[in-house]
């Protein structure tokens, strides 16, 4: 188990430039209901089941496995609404920016994650930072699914 | 992915005798809903986490995958009610019977499963096999939980 600690954001995108390669991710959840889901990932060629609980969006907590390639597009072939996206990774002071550009029904959403130690952890923010959406639980990957961006 | 097919019975306990040593299961389940489960399980020191899919008894999808013991206690203490069993292993002829002996709130209640490669595959019938009861929904782990035995 870890405690997931992050912080989301949007971003100015005219600040922005994105690296040159990022990581395709197709995600679905087997279920998912108020502090907790079961999420089923395939990226890198590799697929995960992630289990995360908890009402807090700065904190939760998850149980993340790595499954078989073919286990994964199984158990994402029952998921009934996917999410995909493109992710990138900008290093900055030595801490890992995921910036994560959707694809599909929430198409026109970028949003900028940061894992942290501790809730209170300080950390530069880079000038492409737009305002924080941690508590928006609209924009937890779960919520997109059902109530897409393209949809608000 | 495998597709587990199984059997289920009662037994005649008056003509069963189990082996000297069994294994004891703890098990409960952070999802379960009609055709779809997530079952956590822990026997012998060791976690699993199972998805089990498919709304037919006899035969259904089954993904299991050990995870490291503390996240198996983690993810147990979450579960509401959790079933408690001991697992005896009977060979005959080739094949594994399961007799599990459920203690708690479904005591009483010992049931023998046999894992089939195909749903009519033949098999011999041990003197201390009772009714079959594969077909019948109260028996499944994921219903003993709400539903135990000692209620009905």
């Amino acid at each position: 188990m870890a405690t997931e600690i992050e912080r989301k954001y949007l971003i100015k995108e005219d600040l922005l430039n994105l690296p040159a390669e990022g990581n395709r991710i197709v995600q679905g959840y087997l279920w998912s209901e108020k502090g907790k889901s079961l999420r089923i990932r395939i990226t890198k060629n590799k697929g995960f089941l992630t289990i995360k609980t908890g009402t807090n969006p700065l904190s939760r907590l998850e149980y993340e496995y790595e499954i078989p390639l073919t286990d994964a597009e199984e158990l994402l072939s029952q998921c009934e609404k996917k999410i995909e996206k493109t992710r990138f990774i900008i290093e900055l002071d030595g801490m890992n920016w995921e910036i994560d550009v959707f694809e599909g029904e929430n198409k026109g959403l970028v949003m900028a994650e940061i894992e942290l130690e501790s809730a209170d952890q300080k950390f530069e923010k880079p000038e492409w930072l737009g305002i924080e959406v941690t508590d928006d639980k609209r924009y937890l990957n779960v919520n997109l699914i059902n109530q897409p961006y393209s949809l608000w």
